[in-house]
C-alpha cells in the first residue's frame, strides 16, 4: 500500500526504496532500538493520541529499557519529533506520469490516502497537533514538508518545460494548492474526505497553474 | 480592527455588531460569567497554549468562584469548545464588494488578519490542537467554520447570478480553496504567512472558479 511515508521498520520493497542516496539505513543495534521505539510510539498515537504518548509504555512496547528511551528522546515531543525526522528521510519517490494533471492526481491521491489510512490518519493528526504545542516540533514538521516538496518540485518543473504552463510558476506553491484543500478539511475544519476533494483540488491547483496564479 | 472573530466582551460598535438576529446577548449574570471565563480561557491560551489551560487558573482571572466554572464547564476541552461556541455566535458579516474577486479578498484578507493577529493566531493555534484531541471539541470547530461557510456563501451565489462563474458552482467549496491554502501554513506545514499567500489564494480560486472546477 503505497502512502505519503512509511516506517522505517515495514519490509523493504524495490517499489518502496528509498529515493535518495543516504536514506538507507545502518542496520546496527541502535538503528534496531530507534526502529522499535519510533514504531511503538507510532501505535501509541494511534491509540491515544499524542496528549497521552506515555515514555514508559513506549518503552516497554518497544522492548527497549526506560534508561536509553529517556537518554535519547528525552520527552514525548521528542519521540514525535524524531518520528517525523523518519517519516522525513523515508518519504517515497514522487510519481512521474508523464503530465502535471497526472503528476498532480498522483500527488492529491497519495495526500488522500495517507490521511485517510486507519493508522497513518490518526499519527497525522497527533503530529500536526504535537506542532501546535510545541516550536521543535514544529520546525520538524515542516522539515517533513519541506522534503516532500523538494521531491515533487520536478513534476511541476517538467510542466514549465513541456510548455503546459508558464515560465516562473511557483512549483512548491502549486503542490501546496494540490494538498492544502485536503489538510484543511483534515485538521482544521474537520470534514470527511473523499476521492472527489482530491480530484478538486487537482483541477484548482491546475487552473491557477494554467492561469499563472502561481508566477 | 476587523477579525474573523471577536470576543463577546469587546464593546460592540456598529461596524462589529452580530451579523444575524438572535446573536445579541442576554446580558444578565449568566452572560457576564460566561464572557468573563471565555476570555480567560483566551487569555490562558495566548499566554502558554491548551495543553497548559488550567480550570482553576481561569476561574480566578475570570473572578468566578471555582465550583461555577467545575459544573458548568466541566474540562478545560469543555471550555475551549464553549469558546468555539461563542466565536460561531460572534461571527461578523460578511464583505460586499460588487465582484467575486473583490469579495474573495476580503475573505482571505480577513483569514489573513486573524491567523497572523499575536491574540486570535495563538487561540486559533490552540483550538486547531484541541480539536486534534478531542471529537467534542472537534465538532465545535467544524461548526465555527459551517457558520462562516454560511455567512460568505451568498457572495459566490451573487457571482453566478451576475453570470461572472459558471452555474452549478459550489459556493461553500470556493471558499474553502480561500482559506485552505492559508491555514494549510499556518496548522500545518508551519511557514510563515504574508499578504502574497492571501493574494495567491484568491487568484487561484478564482481561476478554478473560471474554469468550472467547483461545480
Amino acid at each position: 500500500m503505497e502512502q505519503e511515508t512509511r516506517l522505517s521498520t515495514e519490509p523493504t520493497t524495490p517499489e518502496a526504496a528509498p529515493a535518495t542516496p543516504g536514506t538507507v539505513r545502518p542496520g546496527g543495534r541502535t538503528a534496531k532500538v530507534r526502529a522499535a521505539v519510533l514504531e511503538a510510539t507510532q501505535d501509541a498515537l494511534v491509540e491515544q493520541g499524542f496528549h497521552a504518548l506515555n515514555m514508559d509504555r513506549v518503552a516497554a512496547a518497544a522492548g527497549v529499557g526506560k534508561t536509553t528511551v529517556y537518554r535519547r528522546w528525552g520527552s514525548p515531543i521528542g519521540l514525535i519529533t524524531d518520528l517525523l525526522h523518519d517519516m522525513a528521510e523515508q518519504s517515497l519517490p514522487a510519481a512521474d506520469t508523464g503530465d502535471l494533471e497526472g503528476d498532480l492526481r498522483a500527488n492529491a491521491l497519495l495526500v488522500l490516502k495517507t490521511l485517510t489510512d486507519p493508522r497513518m490518519g490518526p499519527v497525522f493528526q497527533a503530529v500536526i497537533a504535537s506542532a501546535a504545542c510545541d516550536e521543535e516540533c514544529a520546525t520538524a514538521l515542516n522539515g517533513f514538508y519541506t522534503t516532500r516538496l523538494r521531491e515533487w518540485a520536478p513534476a511541476v518543473a517538467r510542466s514549465v518545460a513541456r510548455g503546459e504552463i508558464p515560465a516562473g510558476t511557483d512549483a512548491t506553491e502549486v503542490l501546496r494548492a494540490v494538498s492544502a484543500p485536503l489538510y484543511y478539511r483534515f485538521a482544521v475544519s474537520r470534514e470527511p474526505l473523499a476521492p472527489a476533494d482530491a480530484e478538486r483540488a487537482v483541477a484548482v491547483a491546475l487552473a491557477g497553474a494554467r492561469a499563472g496564479a502561481f508566477r
